[in-house]
Protein backbone atom coordinates (compact mmCIF):
# COMPACT_ATOMS: atom_id res chain seq x y z
CA UNK A 1 0.00 0.00 0.00
CA UNK A 2 1.23 3.40 -0.81
CA UNK A 3 0.58 6.39 1.37
CA UNK A 4 -2.65 7.56 -0.21
CA UNK A 5 -3.80 3.81 -0.12
CA UNK A 6 -3.10 3.99 3.80
CA UNK A 7 -4.86 6.82 4.02
CA UNK A 8 -7.96 5.57 2.09
CA UNK A 9 -8.07 2.78 4.03
CA UNK A 10 -7.66 5.04 7.68
CA UNK A 11 -10.59 7.26 6.07
CA UNK A 12 -12.90 4.24 5.35
CA UNK A 13 -15.63 2.53 6.97
CA UNK A 14 -15.28 -1.50 7.38
CA UNK A 15 -17.70 -3.77 7.96
CA UNK A 16 -16.24 -6.99 9.59
CA UNK A 17 -17.88 -10.31 9.46
CA UNK A 18 -18.71 -12.06 12.85
CA UNK A 19 -18.39 -15.55 11.41
CA UNK A 20 -18.26 -19.45 13.72
CA UNK A 21 -21.49 -18.86 15.50
CA UNK A 22 -23.09 -22.52 16.04
CA UNK A 23 -26.81 -23.09 15.46
CA UNK A 24 -28.67 -21.19 18.06
CA UNK A 25 -31.68 -22.50 20.31
CA UNK A 26 -34.14 -21.48 23.24
CA UNK A 27 -32.27 -20.04 25.75
CA UNK A 28 -29.00 -19.98 24.43
CA UNK A 29 -26.95 -17.27 26.19
CA UNK A 30 -26.12 -15.12 22.41
CA UNK A 31 -24.33 -12.49 24.16
CA UNK A 32 -21.97 -14.71 25.27
CA UNK A 33 -21.76 -17.12 21.86
CA UNK A 34 -21.67 -13.22 20.16
CA UNK A 35 -18.32 -12.65 21.99
CA UNK A 36 -17.03 -15.47 21.57
CA UNK A 37 -17.80 -15.04 17.61
CA UNK A 38 -16.12 -11.93 18.13
CA UNK A 39 -13.01 -12.52 20.12
CA UNK A 40 -12.13 -15.24 17.15
CA UNK A 41 -13.19 -14.10 13.76
CA UNK A 42 -12.23 -9.97 14.82
CA UNK A 43 -10.60 -9.70 17.99
CA UNK A 44 -11.63 -6.78 20.61
CA UNK A 45 -14.12 -4.25 19.64
CA UNK A 46 -12.76 -0.70 19.21
CA UNK A 47 -14.54 2.65 20.72
CA UNK A 48 -17.37 3.47 18.04
CA UNK A 49 -17.66 -0.35 16.73
CA UNK A 50 -22.16 -0.54 15.63
CA UNK A 51 -22.53 -4.25 16.31
CA UNK A 52 -25.08 -5.70 13.64
CA UNK A 53 -26.94 -8.77 14.31
CA UNK A 54 -29.62 -10.56 12.47
CA UNK A 55 -32.85 -10.50 15.15
CA UNK A 56 -33.20 -14.15 13.82
CA UNK A 57 -30.53 -15.77 16.09
CA UNK A 58 -32.05 -13.45 19.18
CA UNK A 59 -35.52 -14.02 18.71
CA UNK A 60 -34.11 -18.07 18.10
CA UNK A 61 -32.58 -17.78 21.51
CA UNK A 62 -35.37 -15.73 23.09
CA UNK A 63 -37.61 -18.80 22.21
CA UNK A 64 -39.51 -17.04 19.19
CA UNK A 65 -40.40 -20.05 17.58
CA UNK A 66 -43.61 -21.66 16.58
CA UNK A 67 -43.68 -25.24 16.26
CA UNK A 68 -46.32 -25.33 13.37
CA UNK A 69 -47.72 -28.51 14.53
CA UNK A 70 -48.80 -26.83 17.83
CA UNK A 71 -51.09 -24.51 15.08
CA UNK A 72 -55.01 -24.90 14.90
CA UNK A 73 -55.51 -22.34 11.81
CA UNK A 74 -59.08 -20.64 12.10
CA UNK A 75 -61.32 -20.92 9.23
CA UNK A 76 -60.42 -17.53 7.70
CA UNK A 77 -56.66 -18.81 7.79
CA UNK A 78 -57.51 -21.79 6.23
CA UNK A 79 -59.79 -20.37 3.38
CA UNK A 80 -56.43 -17.90 2.66
CA UNK A 81 -54.21 -20.02 2.58
CA UNK A 82 -55.87 -22.64 0.79
CA UNK A 83 -56.69 -19.71 -2.41
CA UNK A 84 -53.14 -19.01 -2.33
CA UNK A 85 -51.18 -22.04 -1.91
CA UNK A 86 -49.70 -21.43 1.54
CA UNK A 87 -49.78 -23.53 4.94
CA UNK A 88 -52.61 -22.63 6.79
CA UNK A 89 -50.33 -22.88 10.10
CA UNK A 90 -47.87 -20.37 8.63
CA UNK A 91 -50.98 -17.70 7.75
CA UNK A 92 -52.68 -18.31 11.27
CA UNK A 93 -49.10 -17.53 12.91
CA UNK A 94 -48.82 -14.25 10.76
CA UNK A 95 -52.38 -13.19 11.68
CA UNK A 96 -51.42 -13.75 15.40
CA UNK A 97 -48.57 -11.83 15.35
CA UNK A 98 -50.16 -8.81 13.52
CA UNK A 99 -51.91 -5.88 15.16
CA UNK A 100 -53.52 -4.68 11.82
CA UNK A 101 -54.04 -6.26 8.53
CA UNK A 102 -52.56 -3.17 5.76
CA UNK A 103 -53.23 -5.55 2.70
CA UNK A 104 -53.93 -9.32 1.91
CA UNK A 105 -53.48 -9.23 -1.73
CA UNK A 106 -52.67 -12.53 -3.99
CA UNK A 107 -51.26 -14.37 -1.07
CA UNK A 108 -48.97 -11.74 0.25
CA UNK A 109 -50.10 -10.17 3.75
CA UNK A 110 -48.61 -6.25 4.59
CA UNK A 111 -49.28 -6.00 8.49
CA UNK A 112 -48.40 -4.01 11.41
CA UNK A 113 -46.82 -5.54 13.94
CA UNK A 114 -46.65 -4.62 17.90
CA UNK A 115 -43.54 -2.60 17.32
CA UNK A 116 -45.29 -0.73 14.99
CA UNK A 117 -43.76 -2.33 12.01
CA UNK A 118 -45.13 -2.62 8.85
CA UNK A 119 -43.60 -5.45 6.94
CA UNK A 120 -44.68 -8.78 5.30
CA UNK A 121 -46.24 -11.38 7.38
CA UNK A 122 -46.08 -9.40 10.51
CA UNK A 123 -42.58 -10.06 10.51
CA UNK A 124 -42.87 -14.15 10.80
CA UNK A 125 -40.17 -16.10 8.79
CA UNK A 126 -39.50 -19.30 7.66
CA UNK A 127 -36.02 -19.11 5.92
CA UNK A 128 -33.46 -20.81 8.15
CA UNK A 129 -35.72 -22.20 10.79
CA UNK A 130 -35.76 -25.75 11.37
CA UNK A 131 -38.04 -27.90 8.97
CA UNK A 132 -41.57 -27.66 10.68
CA UNK A 133 -40.97 -24.42 12.62
CA UNK A 134 -41.40 -20.69 11.95
CA UNK A 135 -39.47 -17.24 13.55
CA UNK A 136 -41.27 -14.52 14.88
CA UNK A 137 -39.15 -10.90 15.45
CA UNK A 138 -38.23 -10.41 19.33
CA UNK A 139 -40.91 -9.48 21.73
CA UNK A 140 -38.85 -6.29 22.42
CA UNK A 141 -36.05 -6.21 19.61
CA UNK A 142 -34.81 -2.45 21.24
CA UNK A 143 -34.51 -4.77 24.83
CA UNK A 144 -32.72 -7.12 22.95
CA UNK A 145 -30.28 -4.75 21.66
CA UNK A 146 -29.59 -3.02 24.76
CA UNK A 147 -29.38 -6.83 26.44
CA UNK A 148 -26.20 -7.48 23.74
CA UNK A 149 -24.68 -3.94 24.29
CA UNK A 150 -24.04 -4.15 27.91
CA UNK A 151 -22.74 -7.61 27.66
CA UNK A 152 -20.23 -6.38 25.27
CA UNK A 153 -19.84 -2.90 26.86
CA UNK A 154 -19.28 -4.99 30.37
CA UNK A 155 -16.64 -7.18 28.29
CA UNK A 156 -15.01 -5.03 25.84
CA UNK A 157 -14.73 -1.74 28.35
CA UNK A 158 -15.31 -2.98 31.88
CA UNK A 159 -14.08 0.34 32.76
CA UNK A 160 -16.63 2.25 30.66
CA UNK A 161 -18.85 4.63 32.99
CA UNK A 162 -22.65 3.90 33.12
CA UNK A 163 -23.55 6.74 31.11
CA UNK A 164 -20.91 5.81 28.20
CA UNK A 165 -21.82 4.79 25.44
CA UNK A 166 -18.66 2.92 23.97
CA UNK A 167 -20.80 1.01 21.11
CA UNK A 168 -24.13 0.34 19.34
CA UNK A 169 -25.90 -2.01 18.46
CA UNK A 170 -28.58 -3.01 16.05
CA UNK A 171 -30.72 -5.48 15.24
CA UNK A 172 -31.88 -6.39 11.87
CA UNK A 173 -34.76 -7.92 9.90
CA UNK A 174 -34.98 -7.44 5.82
CA UNK A 175 -38.59 -5.87 4.72
CA UNK A 176 -39.35 -5.18 1.58
CA UNK A 177 -40.55 -1.69 0.37
CA UNK A 178 -43.52 -0.04 -1.09
CA UNK A 179 -42.15 1.10 -4.64
CA UNK A 180 -38.83 -1.28 -4.89
CA UNK A 181 -38.33 -4.42 -5.60
CA UNK A 182 -36.05 -6.81 -3.42
CA UNK A 183 -35.53 -6.64 0.49
CA UNK A 184 -32.90 -4.86 2.13
CA UNK A 185 -31.63 -5.21 5.98
CA UNK A 186 -33.25 -2.92 8.31
CA UNK A 187 -32.90 -1.90 11.78
CA UNK A 188 -36.08 -3.49 14.25
CA UNK A 189 -33.96 -2.78 17.37
CA UNK A 190 -31.30 0.05 18.08
CA UNK A 191 -28.99 0.85 21.66
CA UNK A 192 -26.30 3.12 22.28
CA UNK A 193 -26.49 5.06 19.09
CA UNK A 194 -29.14 7.49 17.96
CA UNK A 195 -30.71 5.94 15.11
CA UNK A 196 -31.47 9.14 13.04
CA UNK A 197 -28.77 12.25 12.24
CA UNK A 198 -30.78 15.62 12.32
CA UNK A 199 -29.35 17.68 9.74
CA UNK A 200 -31.73 20.14 10.16
CA UNK A 201 -30.32 23.75 11.38
CA UNK A 202 -27.20 22.68 9.72
CA UNK A 203 -25.68 24.17 6.29
CA UNK A 204 -24.44 22.80 3.12
CA UNK A 205 -21.51 23.73 1.41
CA UNK A 206 -23.14 26.67 -0.44
CA UNK A 207 -24.85 27.40 3.00
CA UNK A 208 -28.38 26.33 2.30
CA UNK A 209 -30.54 25.08 5.29
CA UNK A 210 -30.83 21.50 5.28
CA UNK A 211 -34.48 21.91 5.70
CA UNK A 212 -35.83 18.47 5.31
CA UNK A 213 -32.81 16.20 5.82
CA UNK A 214 -32.93 13.40 9.01
CA UNK A 215 -31.05 10.07 7.77
CA UNK A 216 -31.87 7.29 8.81
CA UNK A 217 -28.50 5.64 9.33
CA UNK A 218 -29.74 2.81 11.58
CA UNK A 219 -31.12 1.32 8.49
CA UNK A 220 -27.81 2.13 6.41
CA UNK A 221 -25.60 0.33 8.91
CA UNK A 222 -28.12 -2.63 8.96
CA UNK A 223 -28.00 -2.44 5.44
CA UNK A 224 -24.57 -1.85 5.01
CA UNK A 225 -23.97 -4.69 7.51
CA UNK A 226 -26.16 -7.23 5.43
CA UNK A 227 -23.20 -6.89 2.85
CA UNK A 228 -21.29 -9.37 5.07
CA UNK A 229 -24.09 -11.04 6.30
CA UNK A 230 -25.08 -13.16 3.11
CA UNK A 231 -27.85 -15.62 3.95
CA UNK A 232 -26.68 -18.42 2.93
CA UNK A 233 -23.72 -18.38 4.78
CA UNK A 234 -23.86 -18.60 8.65
CA UNK A 235 -22.75 -14.96 9.22
CA UNK A 236 -25.74 -13.80 11.77
CA UNK A 237 -23.47 -10.88 12.78
CA UNK A 238 -21.29 -8.26 11.52
CA UNK A 239 -18.81 -4.90 13.09
CA UNK A 240 -19.54 -1.34 11.42
CA UNK A 241 -16.00 0.07 12.16
CA UNK A 242 -15.06 3.52 11.90
CA UNK A 243 -18.50 5.36 11.24
CA UNK A 244 -18.55 8.82 13.19
CA UNK A 245 -22.06 8.77 14.46
CA UNK A 246 -23.44 11.85 15.59
CA UNK A 247 -24.83 12.72 18.75
CA UNK A 248 -22.57 11.57 21.59
CA UNK A 249 -24.32 10.97 24.62
CA UNK A 250 -27.94 10.77 22.43
CA UNK A 251 -29.26 7.82 22.03
CA UNK A 252 -32.52 6.24 20.46
CA UNK A 253 -34.18 3.23 19.57
CA UNK A 254 -36.00 1.16 16.82
CA UNK A 255 -39.57 3.26 17.38
CA UNK A 256 -37.71 6.08 16.04
CA UNK A 257 -37.23 4.71 13.09
CA UNK A 258 -41.44 3.98 12.80
CA UNK A 259 -43.59 6.80 11.19
CA UNK A 260 -46.06 8.07 13.57
CA UNK A 261 -49.44 7.38 12.52
CA UNK A 262 -50.41 10.73 11.84
CA UNK A 263 -47.78 11.34 9.74
CA UNK A 264 -48.34 7.53 7.80
CA UNK A 265 -49.41 8.68 3.89
CA UNK A 266 -50.03 4.82 3.19
CA UNK A 267 -52.64 3.41 5.73
CA UNK B 1 -2.92 -5.87 14.37
CA UNK B 2 -2.57 -8.88 15.33
CA UNK B 3 -3.75 -11.92 13.04
CA UNK B 4 -7.13 -12.40 13.48
CA UNK B 5 -7.34 -8.77 12.96
CA UNK B 6 -5.48 -8.89 9.70
CA UNK B 7 -7.96 -11.60 8.84
CA UNK B 8 -11.16 -9.70 9.95
CA UNK B 9 -9.77 -6.60 7.80
CA UNK B 10 -8.91 -8.85 5.10
CA UNK B 11 -12.68 -10.31 4.83
CA UNK B 12 -13.98 -6.88 5.64
CA UNK B 13 -16.22 -5.16 2.72
CA UNK B 14 -14.35 -1.23 3.14
CA UNK B 15 -15.95 2.38 2.14
CA UNK B 16 -13.39 4.75 0.79
CA UNK B 17 -14.77 8.18 0.81
CA UNK B 18 -13.89 9.76 -2.59
CA UNK B 19 -13.30 13.82 -1.29
CA UNK B 20 -12.11 16.54 -3.32
CA UNK B 21 -13.76 17.35 -6.05
CA UNK B 22 -14.82 20.73 -6.73
CA UNK B 23 -17.81 22.30 -7.22
CA UNK B 24 -20.11 20.85 -10.33
CA UNK B 25 -20.96 23.33 -12.71
CA UNK B 26 -23.01 22.36 -16.24
CA UNK B 27 -21.14 20.87 -19.38
CA UNK B 28 -18.06 19.99 -16.48
CA UNK B 29 -16.76 16.26 -16.82
CA UNK B 30 -17.39 14.84 -14.18
CA UNK B 31 -15.89 11.85 -15.60
CA UNK B 32 -12.62 13.13 -15.48
CA UNK B 33 -13.43 14.82 -12.15
CA UNK B 34 -14.36 12.11 -10.52
CA UNK B 35 -10.94 10.21 -11.90
CA UNK B 36 -9.06 13.14 -10.70
CA UNK B 37 -10.82 12.62 -6.79
CA UNK B 38 -10.67 8.84 -7.20
CA UNK B 39 -6.49 9.29 -7.83
CA UNK B 40 -6.13 11.76 -5.10
CA UNK B 41 -8.06 10.35 -2.05
CA UNK B 42 -7.81 6.53 -2.68
CA UNK B 43 -5.07 5.78 -5.66
CA UNK B 44 -6.08 2.99 -8.36
CA UNK B 45 -9.82 0.91 -8.11
CA UNK B 46 -9.65 -2.28 -7.83
CA UNK B 47 -11.47 -5.10 -9.57
CA UNK B 48 -14.67 -5.73 -8.01
CA UNK B 49 -14.66 -1.89 -7.05
CA UNK B 50 -18.25 -0.37 -6.83
CA UNK B 51 -18.26 3.27 -7.17
CA UNK B 52 -21.20 5.16 -5.51
CA UNK B 53 -21.82 8.69 -6.83
CA UNK B 54 -24.45 10.85 -5.24
CA UNK B 55 -27.03 11.92 -7.89
CA UNK B 56 -26.51 15.74 -7.60
CA UNK B 57 -23.21 16.35 -8.82
CA UNK B 58 -24.48 14.19 -12.10
CA UNK B 59 -27.35 16.12 -12.66
CA UNK B 60 -25.18 19.45 -11.93
CA UNK B 61 -22.97 18.05 -14.58
CA UNK B 62 -26.02 17.13 -17.18
CA UNK B 63 -27.28 20.68 -16.70
CA UNK B 64 -30.18 19.33 -14.78
CA UNK B 65 -30.59 22.43 -12.62
CA UNK B 66 -33.22 25.05 -12.55
CA UNK B 67 -33.33 28.48 -12.50
CA UNK B 68 -36.28 29.54 -10.01
CA UNK B 69 -36.40 33.05 -11.55
CA UNK B 70 -37.17 31.30 -14.82
CA UNK B 71 -40.44 29.43 -13.76
CA UNK B 72 -43.74 30.37 -13.95
CA UNK B 73 -45.71 28.93 -11.45
CA UNK B 74 -49.25 27.79 -12.36
CA UNK B 75 -52.28 29.05 -10.42
CA UNK B 76 -52.97 25.50 -9.11
CA UNK B 77 -48.95 25.59 -7.80
CA UNK B 78 -49.39 28.75 -6.59
CA UNK B 79 -52.56 28.14 -4.22
CA UNK B 80 -50.77 24.81 -3.35
CA UNK B 81 -47.61 26.80 -2.26
CA UNK B 82 -49.44 29.80 -0.39
CA UNK B 83 -51.54 27.16 1.53
CA UNK B 84 -48.24 25.59 3.24
CA UNK B 85 -45.73 28.11 2.96
CA UNK B 86 -43.84 26.63 -0.25
CA UNK B 87 -42.12 28.37 -2.74
CA UNK B 88 -44.49 28.37 -5.86
CA UNK B 89 -41.55 28.10 -8.21
CA UNK B 90 -40.57 24.96 -6.73
CA UNK B 91 -43.91 23.40 -6.26
CA UNK B 92 -44.17 24.16 -10.08
CA UNK B 93 -40.58 22.48 -10.82
CA UNK B 94 -42.09 19.35 -9.01
CA UNK B 95 -45.46 19.11 -10.45
CA UNK B 96 -43.53 19.56 -13.97
CA UNK B 97 -40.91 16.37 -13.08
CA UNK B 98 -43.95 14.22 -12.01
CA UNK B 99 -45.90 12.03 -14.32
CA UNK B 100 -48.55 10.85 -11.98
CA UNK B 101 -49.08 12.50 -8.07
CA UNK B 102 -49.60 9.80 -5.32
CA UNK B 103 -50.22 11.82 -2.76
CA UNK B 104 -50.37 15.70 -2.15
CA UNK B 105 -51.09 16.19 1.78
CA UNK B 106 -50.18 19.19 4.27
CA UNK B 107 -47.37 20.39 2.32
CA UNK B 108 -45.97 17.16 1.04
CA UNK B 109 -45.97 16.18 -2.01
CA UNK B 110 -45.31 12.51 -3.19
CA UNK B 111 -44.50 12.18 -6.87
CA UNK B 112 -43.77 9.08 -9.46
CA UNK B 113 -41.13 10.02 -11.48
CA UNK B 114 -40.65 9.83 -15.21
CA UNK B 115 -38.56 6.74 -14.46
CA UNK B 116 -40.86 5.00 -12.21
CA UNK B 117 -39.72 6.24 -8.78
CA UNK B 118 -41.74 7.13 -6.17
CA UNK B 119 -40.42 9.83 -4.03
CA UNK B 120 -41.05 13.21 -2.27
CA UNK B 121 -40.80 16.11 -4.93
CA UNK B 122 -40.63 14.08 -7.77
CA UNK B 123 -36.72 14.02 -6.92
CA UNK B 124 -37.02 17.81 -6.99
CA UNK B 125 -33.75 18.96 -4.34
CA UNK B 126 -33.20 22.24 -3.19
CA UNK B 127 -30.58 21.30 -0.87
CA UNK B 128 -26.32 21.95 -1.71
CA UNK B 129 -28.30 23.86 -4.88
CA UNK B 130 -27.04 27.33 -5.42
CA UNK B 131 -29.43 29.64 -4.22
CA UNK B 132 -32.04 30.09 -6.05
CA UNK B 133 -32.00 26.71 -7.99
CA UNK B 134 -33.22 23.42 -8.01
CA UNK B 135 -31.84 20.16 -8.80
CA UNK B 136 -33.98 17.73 -10.64
CA UNK B 137 -32.95 13.75 -11.52
CA UNK B 138 -30.86 12.85 -14.22
CA UNK B 139 -32.69 12.46 -17.30
CA UNK B 140 -31.54 8.85 -17.45
CA UNK B 141 -29.77 8.11 -14.33
CA UNK B 142 -28.73 3.81 -15.57
CA UNK B 143 -26.92 5.62 -18.62
CA UNK B 144 -25.29 8.21 -16.41
CA UNK B 145 -24.26 5.17 -14.21
CA UNK B 146 -23.56 3.43 -17.95
CA UNK B 147 -20.97 6.29 -18.90
CA UNK B 148 -19.05 6.85 -15.45
CA UNK B 149 -18.59 3.12 -15.70
CA UNK B 150 -17.19 2.88 -19.11
CA UNK B 151 -15.19 6.17 -18.44
CA UNK B 152 -13.45 4.60 -15.46
CA UNK B 153 -13.29 0.98 -17.11
CA UNK B 154 -10.91 2.94 -19.67
CA UNK B 155 -8.91 4.52 -17.09
CA UNK B 156 -8.22 1.50 -14.63
CA UNK B 157 -8.10 -1.33 -16.54
CA UNK B 158 -7.86 -0.47 -20.34
CA UNK B 159 -7.15 -4.28 -20.77
CA UNK B 160 -10.69 -5.23 -19.84
CA UNK B 161 -12.68 -7.08 -22.85
CA UNK B 162 -16.20 -5.28 -24.07
CA UNK B 163 -17.77 -7.96 -22.12
CA UNK B 164 -15.64 -7.70 -18.96
CA UNK B 165 -17.37 -5.88 -16.08
CA UNK B 166 -14.67 -5.23 -13.24
CA UNK B 167 -16.52 -2.25 -11.60
CA UNK B 168 -19.88 -0.94 -11.23
CA UNK B 169 -20.84 2.11 -10.42
CA UNK B 170 -24.40 3.47 -8.69
CA UNK B 171 -25.85 6.68 -9.34
CA UNK B 172 -28.11 7.26 -6.02
CA UNK B 173 -30.65 10.07 -4.10
CA UNK B 174 -31.84 9.99 -0.54
CA UNK B 175 -35.28 8.68 -0.38
CA UNK B 176 -37.74 8.76 2.45
CA UNK B 177 -39.89 5.49 2.97
CA UNK B 178 -43.62 4.90 3.75
CA UNK B 179 -43.99 3.81 6.60
CA UNK B 180 -40.51 4.40 8.81
CA UNK B 181 -38.76 7.67 9.75
CA UNK B 182 -35.65 9.24 8.00
CA UNK B 183 -34.43 9.40 4.65
CA UNK B 184 -32.01 6.64 3.30
CA UNK B 185 -29.74 6.27 0.44
CA UNK B 186 -30.81 4.43 -2.65
CA UNK B 187 -29.90 3.68 -6.29
CA UNK B 188 -31.20 5.58 -9.48
CA UNK B 189 -28.97 4.55 -11.75
CA UNK B 190 -27.09 1.39 -12.10
CA UNK B 191 -24.15 -0.26 -14.63
CA UNK B 192 -21.84 -3.20 -14.42
CA UNK B 193 -23.63 -5.22 -11.72
CA UNK B 194 -26.85 -6.65 -10.85
CA UNK B 195 -28.34 -4.69 -8.62
CA UNK B 196 -30.78 -7.75 -7.21
CA UNK B 197 -29.39 -10.68 -5.67
CA UNK B 198 -31.31 -13.77 -6.23
CA UNK B 199 -31.40 -16.63 -3.14
CA UNK B 200 -34.43 -18.55 -4.48
CA UNK B 201 -33.81 -22.16 -4.86
CA UNK B 202 -30.88 -21.68 -3.04
CA UNK B 203 -31.00 -23.24 0.40
CA UNK B 204 -29.87 -22.08 3.66
CA UNK B 205 -27.47 -23.89 6.23
CA UNK B 206 -30.98 -25.84 7.38
CA UNK B 207 -31.96 -26.91 3.48
CA UNK B 208 -35.27 -24.92 3.79
CA UNK B 209 -35.22 -23.41 0.52
CA UNK B 210 -35.09 -19.30 0.55
CA UNK B 211 -38.08 -19.18 -1.77
CA UNK B 212 -38.79 -15.33 -1.40
CA UNK B 213 -35.47 -14.02 -0.64
CA UNK B 214 -34.25 -11.42 -3.19
CA UNK B 215 -31.94 -8.76 -2.00
CA UNK B 216 -31.69 -5.08 -3.25
CA UNK B 217 -28.26 -5.05 -2.94
CA UNK B 218 -27.92 -1.68 -5.06
CA UNK B 219 -29.78 -0.19 -2.52
CA UNK B 220 -27.51 -1.27 0.41
CA UNK B 221 -24.96 -0.61 -1.38
CA UNK B 222 -26.11 3.02 -1.58
CA UNK B 223 -26.35 3.19 1.85
CA UNK B 224 -23.28 1.77 2.87
CA UNK B 225 -21.83 4.59 0.89
CA UNK B 226 -23.76 7.44 2.32
CA UNK B 227 -22.23 6.33 5.57
CA UNK B 228 -19.03 8.47 4.46
CA UNK B 229 -20.54 10.80 2.52
CA UNK B 230 -21.98 12.98 5.23
CA UNK B 231 -24.20 15.29 3.68
CA UNK B 232 -22.48 18.79 4.95
CA UNK B 233 -18.68 17.20 3.88
CA UNK B 234 -18.41 17.75 0.25
CA UNK B 235 -17.80 13.96 -0.36
CA UNK B 236 -20.39 13.22 -3.30
CA UNK B 237 -18.88 9.73 -3.65
CA UNK B 238 -17.53 6.62 -2.18
CA UNK B 239 -15.77 3.28 -3.56
CA UNK B 240 -17.27 -0.32 -2.40
CA UNK B 241 -14.33 -2.59 -2.11
CA UNK B 242 -14.48 -6.50 -1.14
CA UNK B 243 -18.16 -6.75 -1.55
CA UNK B 244 -18.20 -10.31 -3.78
CA UNK B 245 -21.40 -9.29 -6.17
CA UNK B 246 -22.55 -12.48 -7.65
CA UNK B 247 -23.78 -12.60 -11.07
CA UNK B 248 -20.44 -12.60 -12.84
CA UNK B 249 -21.66 -11.31 -16.37
CA UNK B 250 -25.02 -10.18 -15.02
CA UNK B 251 -25.85 -7.01 -14.71
CA UNK B 252 -28.73 -4.61 -14.71
CA UNK B 253 -30.19 -1.04 -14.21
CA UNK B 254 -31.88 1.46 -11.32
CA UNK B 255 -35.46 0.30 -13.46
CA UNK B 256 -34.71 -3.26 -11.75
CA UNK B 257 -35.12 -1.98 -8.16
CA UNK B 258 -38.98 -0.23 -9.43
CA UNK B 259 -41.62 -2.54 -8.45
CA UNK B 260 -43.73 -3.04 -11.48
CA UNK B 261 -47.33 -1.30 -11.89
CA UNK B 262 -48.99 -4.36 -11.00
CA UNK B 263 -47.15 -5.71 -8.22
CA UNK B 264 -47.80 -1.83 -6.54
CA UNK B 265 -50.18 -2.43 -4.02
CA UNK B 266 -49.54 1.39 -2.62
CA UNK B 267 -50.63 2.68 -5.56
Amino acid sequence: MNDTERAAMEAAVHILPISGLPEVNPGDDIDSMLIDAIQSSAGDLQRGDVIVVTHKIVSKAEGRIVDLESVDPSPFARKWAEAWGKDPRQVEVVLSEATRIVRMHRGLIIAETRHGFICANAGVDASNASSGTVVLLPKDPDASAERIRGALTRRYFPDAGDDERPIGVIVTDSFGRAWRHGIVNIAVGVAGINPLVDYRGQHDPVGYELRATVLAIADELAGAAELVMHKIHRRPAAIVRGYEWQGGQETGTGRDLVMPHERNLFP
